[in-house]
Formats: C-alpha cells, structure tokens, sequence
C-alpha cells in the first residue's frame, strides 16, 4: 500500500514541489484575498467557490495529500480502496451533484442476498433488503422499532440550523444517549441494537453523547425538504451506505482540487499561528502569507491546535475544549475474489463481540477482487490504538472468520487505518457533542470572528459528518465571505 | 492594578531579560537533563525537587510572572487581592507544609456572624458556623443532606487513584451528575444548594460533568487518611475555605521561585513544539532546550496545544479532546472598609440568581480595606465573557447591593479577572471530566510518553484542581523521574 507519493503523482506534484520548513522561513509573504486552511472537501469547495467569485485564493494543506478524511489507497493487486469517508446516498444532494459533475460514477453498494448478525455467540442471517428482518425475539425487535420511531419523531420537532432553541433543548443536552436508552430500554437485544447504531454512526459510545446531539444529527440525516431519519443514517438500501464511487472517494477531492488548478494547493504547509494585522490576517507556518479574511476548513478540536493572536473569544476556544473526534479505525481485508457473495452473503455483518462488528463488502464495482471492510470503533478502537498492526490484523480475521467462515483467512493483502493516530485526524470520523456541547457552546461552532471564517462537516446543518456536510460547509463558508465584501 | 509587571520586578527580572522569539531563533540549544513546561505550583515543585537532587533544570513560562492560576493583583490602595486559587484547608498537606517551609503566613478567612441567602427573589440570614442552616424549607433540607450523605458513602468507596476501577464506574460515568441529580431530588431548593454546589466548586454545570467524576473529586478531597466529603469541599470553617495566606497565594510561587533561583526560570517562553531526538528531546519555542526528559505541567486542553513528534499516543491526545476547563471569573469589589462586618455579616453569600452566585469577604487580614470576591461561573460566566468589564461590573455591583445593601455600590476599585479570556489558562480552575472520561481515558492522565511527564493539579489523587494537587503532582512527577534515573 502506498498512500502519499501515489496520491502526490496523481495530482502531478513533484516532491521539490513540496514546501519546506527552512525555504519558507524567511521568504515574503504571498498577498491574497481568501487562504483556505484544510483541503478537505470543505476546504476545497471553499475555495472553488472564492476562485469562481474571482478572490486569489490558495488552500494550505498540512498534509501531502488533498482529501482530509477522505482517503483512498492503492492495493497490490492494482485496485483501490478507501480507507474514510466512502459512502453516498440520497438527500446527499450536493456531495452527488458533486459527482457527477467531476465526470466521477456511482454504483450501488453491494447487497444482494443475507447478511450476517453475530449475537450472543450465535451466527444467523437474514435478508438485507428493507424487509428483512435481523434474527432476535420479538419482543426486543418491537422494543428497538418502539424507540427508533421515539428518536425519528423527537428528531423531527428540531430545527437543525439551531437545535439549541428546541423547548427539551436543556433537559435533553443535560443527559447522555446512553443514560436515555437505560431509561427507555429494558431488553438486551434491543439495547444492542441500539448501542451498535451509536458506535456505528459516531465511533462513539451511547454514554459519550449529548441526547440533544444524536437527535440532531438524526434530523441532519436528509434536506431541506425531507426530514433525517434512523434509518437514512443506518441503512444501506436507499440511505446514507446506498452508493459508492468509481475509483475511490478520494477522487471527488483529487479532481476538485484539478479543477481550481494545482498551483493554488499548497502541501506540507501546516499552518500555525494566524495573527491580526492593520488590515487583515498575517497566516504563519510552513507557508506564510497575508490576507483580508480566512477560512478554517478543519474539525474543532484541530483548529484549536493553531495560534490566533488576538486568542479567540471563549466562546469558540471552549467549544474546541468540548468537541472531540470519535474513535475509528478501518481494516480492508482483500481476496482473490468475494467468496461471501456465493453463499448468498452481502458481506454486512452486525456484531455485538470483538473488534469489527460492523463490516461491508467493499470490492470493487467490477469485483475483480474481494475486499471485506470493518469498522473499529469507540472502546474496540481505543482498545487497539496501541496495539501492533499485527495484533489488529489478527483480532480482525478471527471475527471475518465467525461472520464469514474460514475462507476468511485467505487474504492477498491486508489494509489497516487508524484515524486515532493520525497526525492531522486524531480521530474520527466527526468532532461529536457531548451533552451540554450544543446548548452551551453550539453557536459558536459557524460564528466567524471578525474575518475568521470556520467551515468542516460539524458546522453543516445537512449531512453534518459526512462528505455532504462537508461540502455544504464549503459553499456556506464562502458565501458568507462573498456577502460580506 | 498592574499585574505583569509588578509580579516581575518582584522577582528582579527586567524586561531585557524576557526571552524574545526573534533572539532566540538561531540560537545553540541549552542541555538540561529536565527542562519543566509551566510556572505554575506543579512545575514549580517539580523544578525543586529535580533541582535538589542534582538535576539541571529550567522551568519554561509563557508568561512573564510565575504561578498559573494563581495570581495576586497590586491595587491602587496598596494592598493586593488574589484573582486565581486563594483559599487552604485541613488535609491540605502539601500547600499548608510549602507555606510554612516558605516562612509565609496563614490567617483563618473571615467567616463571623451571618451568612447570606438569596433565593427566589428573597434575601435571608443564617448563622454561618458549622449548626448554620440556610433559611429553606425542611424537606428540602432534609433532602439536600441525604443528597450529600449519599454522595459521601459513594466517595468513600473510590479509589481517588484509580476510580475507574470501582464496580459501578461504568454506570456512573454514564451519566451526567445533573440528570444523576434529576432523579434523586425532587424539591427545587434542595436541587438549588446541590446546583451551587456544582458551579462553585467545577466552576461546571451539574449536566457537563459525569457522575464518576464528581465522586471521584468528593473522595479526593482529603488526604492519605481521611477520607473528602462534600462538606470540606464546600464549608470555610475546618474546609477547603478555612485559610488565606499573608500577602496574598502567590507569594508561595514567587517565593518557590525564588527559592529555585531565578536564573531556572525563563519568561516569555512559550514552548511550541516537544520533538523526539536520537538521545532525548528537542524544546522548541521562544527558549530552545534539549534533554533527556522533559515535564509538562499544563492542564491537558493546553498541553495538546503543544507539537509532539512524534505525535503522542492515541489515548493521550484524545484525552486531551475531551476533558475541559470550567468557565470561571473573579470580580472583588474594594472599599474603604469591610462594612457588611459591622451587620454582623460573614460577606459570604449564597444565591439563585445575577451574575455571582457565590461570594467571600477577601479583604487583608488587618482588615485595612474592605474587599468582596464573587465567582462567576459556568453559564454566568460564559453570558459575560464577551461583555465590555463595565457591563460585568455593573451586574456584580447589583448582585452586592442585593446581598449587602447600598453600600455596596461605594466602591474604591473594582477587578476582575475572566480565566476564560485567559490565553495560558482558557478557562479554570480545573480540566474536568465528561461523562466516559475516566472510564475510557483516566490511565493517561499521568502515564508518561516516553521521557515526556505529565503534572497538574488535574493528575493529583488527593486535592485535584486544589494548589495542593499541583504540589502533590509536582511532587510526584519528580519521584517519577527520579526514580528512572
């Protein structure tokens, strides 16, 4: 697997391109308009946004690669994989227009025949179109669709541009999830469900999250016209897993940031200080320049890592204080083939044991070879972080083999990320609210400080934590900047 | 009031001597064996100890004055009042043994005649010794003590080193303290004092801390032998608030300082970056230094905001993420005399309504002026930290005359200090602990990285978020070093 210097090579950027700490000491300072700070996909719609409006723009990019959580890489075999963000599905309405504007193609997720539920150390299956139905008592099945028809009801009451207004806005961000699914749940069974939706959606636990926070990311799951759902977010049919992209996600950012022209990203250049001046912002790191506004295009706990000299009002500097990353890692495991999908498998399986208990097939839309993902998350990832990859590998192939059978074992090439140590991620896939997060400091998440302007996935009112969200941000961030000049 | 530049000609540093960034940029390294992060008590004590037992040591300060969150103003009236951490109590062993060793003085805080209560638009007196009760009604009285006992035998089963280990962890640091509170009180007076008793002492409303966290805190409210309770966290006499200090708190980090000699210290030196080397680390920042260990005494929000290559452990950074300051402000109104005095008044308020909720007779103890502290905190605090100092001035000034009559508008001077303005601090008195804080990210509170140690008061067993704590962890992390050596 080779990340950074293929994804360089495919954006034809030359490794004495890069920029370096020493060169840029000293050099002047570049004079522009609008810096973008992040090219993520928030980032990078910013700043096609600026470009088109005729601002100089240029997006200064700690890593050497655009996409942020976005993130594809190359196999062995040839082939791709995405190790963050990789799904699309409908109300996604900009990340798809996206899509389809770059020219880039989507194909349905597979999920023909059953899928795998592991519970209570018993395997079954059942099928995983909208009418199945996952194999526990019924009792428990009535309890789970009891409260996700409370949570999509209460969801529905909230104004996602402000969810601090709601009536329950207090006494709902004063409570964990978790502390209401105690109160609310009494089956086991249901209570898994239900747990496996929040480390599924937030790489959380239940307890880690604001009540207020998950219904509003509930009602974030949709558009201006219909309302988010549980199931928008969870399911694959017709919801947020419903369609992949040819060739990777990561290609949405590799071809947007084509099309702004490559010249105006710049690599390897962190930024880490942006200091107030007579007439604008002075942006200090690796590539100094000067400008009369900027974007902050990353999550908050990260943007609270820069220096602002005036520091920033309270109200923001405690927000990023209170607004962590989830924890989540992706492992690939690759075959010669999807062996799963000749026993009638989809290659989903939902687990309430081991590391993985959430996987998707995840070849490629030709299935020229086999490719099983599993997610890690909250206490599973923070339980491994540590560990050596083999130990990770090995904790993953034995839950591929109780969901999958032994062929499981049978991998070309194996693929591990680990959003939690990544430099410029530390976690992932969304900065998450804790309770009181919304109600407290919930404003200050879009709030521009004088020509500080903030974008990233958590301040989109759609689609927040997702590759939509992002791009929803983008187009808010810049014209906000737009109407103000 | 001038603070900076007092505090630093008390410590005979002329401003020629600040470290500068441009100076220092291209000078050699300085080789230490253990460069300290923070001139706070933590690192303080840290320095000491590693100094007496032979090690080269300098304490790096962003600041130019030395004790963190603790902080003496000078006033117009010659006299000085304390703006952070000001107050010592039994079991406090560490801070009461330093002042003594430091040849400082205590005197008991004024605490003679009557307290007041605000309460649903009521102003009431009550006796302020130990068989004082707040004018409320019985029941609620009733329930507020059985509250508090309730809260005192959980507290007494944790271990304050390792509370995550008790067999109810999970579940209490699942939950909120406020929704904890929900469903134990149920009459609004004694939810008032249990309320109060959140704000004043976490400077946190009762939903942003989790319920393991706050009997974690109960229970570290003592020392090896005796056991914390709610009551010496809360109470002045034989409590956390029984004792002031000659001169004001920090005198004990001047005179520490001192003590160290002065030419260990270095101002105006923000450490930005902590890199691992072949041998050691490199400091970087306004004072470079390379070293074979390095101490970092921040509290965690502020510490992440340091560069580590390479980056650090997973459990530690987002540690980082989740654990907050509170949101806190001192404003101490001087007169000519302390008036409420001759009322037969403690100058100690208690209210349910205005800007300050909590207040203290802080004049000297000669009583040759008159000063009244009140905190502002939590929701209060994060309501003014965007508000012109007059608009805070005039909202305590009323809350004053409510609890002291009309003459508490007489004013000499007025200060206030907003620690969430604060760019080296962002909040106080403390980081505290969401909900799933401890349980997921306790162990790397203290865990070191290597040669990096962690100090703060936020890591003490005993007195955490106390100036005992941060000697006591100052204390500890020395014997940590010391014993790797």
């Amino acid at each position: 697997m080779k990340i950074g210097s293929e994804i360089l090579s495919s954006l034809k950027i030359s490794s004495s391109d890069r920029v370096n700490k020493a060169e840029f000491c000293c050099s002047p300072r570049t004079i522009l308009s609008v810096p973008v700070v992040g090219a993520g996909l928030s980032g990078l719609t910013a700043a096609r946004d600026l470009i088109n409006a005729g601002k100089s723009v240029v997006v200064l990019e700690a890593r050497d690669r655009v996409g942020g959580r976005v993130l594809n890489a190359h196999l062995a075999n040839g082939g791709i994989t995405e190790l963050g963000a990789e799904f699309v599905g409908p109300t996604q309405d900009r990340v798809l227009n996206m899509i389809s504007t770059l020219g880039l193609k989507t194909y349905d997720t597979y999920n023909v025949g059953n899928d795998v539920l592991w519970h209570n150390n018993t395997r079954g299956t059942y099928f995983a179109g909208a009418s199945g139905i996952p194999p526990l008592d019924v009792p428990s099945l009535l309890q789970a669709a009891a409260v996700e028809e409370a949570l999509d009801s209460m969801a529905a009451t909230i104004d996602v541009s402000a969810p601090w207004t709601h009536p329950s806005a207090l006494d709902w961000d004063g409570m964990t999830f978790g502390y209401w699914l105690n109160s609310t749940i009494s089956l086991s069974p249901a209570r898994f469900l239900l747990d496996l939706f929040s480390t599924s959606v937030f790489s959380a636990e239940s307890e880690e999250l604001s009540f207020l926070y998950v219904l509003s990311y509930i009602a974030s799951a949709g558009n201006e016209t219909l309302v988010g759902t549980v199931e928008r977010l969870i399911n694959t049919q017709d919801a947020a897993q419903a369609q992949r992209v040819e060739g990777g996600t990561q290609l949405i950012a590799i071809k947007l940031a084509e099309s702004l022209g490559l010249e105006n990203i710049k690599f390897n250049a962190q930024v880490r200080s942006i200091t107030k001046t007579s007439d604008g912002y002075d942006i200090g790191g690796n590539y100094p320049v000067s400008a009369k506004q900027v974007v902050v295009a990353m999550s908050p706990p990260l943007a609270s890592r820069i220096e602002y000299y005036p520091i920033l009002p309270a109200s923001r500097d405690q927000l990023t204080q209170r607004m962590p990353m989830g924890s989540i890692g992706k492992a690939i495991a690759i075959y010669e083939t999807p062996f799963w999908r000749s026993q009638n498998l989809t290659g989903q399986a939902l687990s309430d044991d081991g590391i993985v208990r959430a996987t998707f097939d995840n070849s490629p839309s030709d299935a020229s070879f086999g490719a099983l993902m599993g997610f890690i998350e909250a206490d599973e990832m923070r339980q491994f972080d540590a560990q050596s990859e083999d130990a990770v590998k090995a904790a993953v192939l034995q839950d591929y083999v109780k969901y999958f059978g032994p062929e499981a074992n049978n991998i070309t090439e194996f693929v591990l990320q680990r959003w939690d140590n990544e430099q410029f991620s530390r976690g992932g896939p969304v900065a998450y609210g804790p309770p009181t997060l919304l109600t407290r400091f919930g404003p200050a998440l879009k709030q521009p400080v004088g020509g500080i302007h903030f974008a990233g996935t958590e301040t989109a009112p759609y689609w927040t934590g997702y590759m939509d969200g992002a791009i929803r941000s983008g187009e808010r961030v810049a014209q906000e900047i737009l109407e103000t000049n």
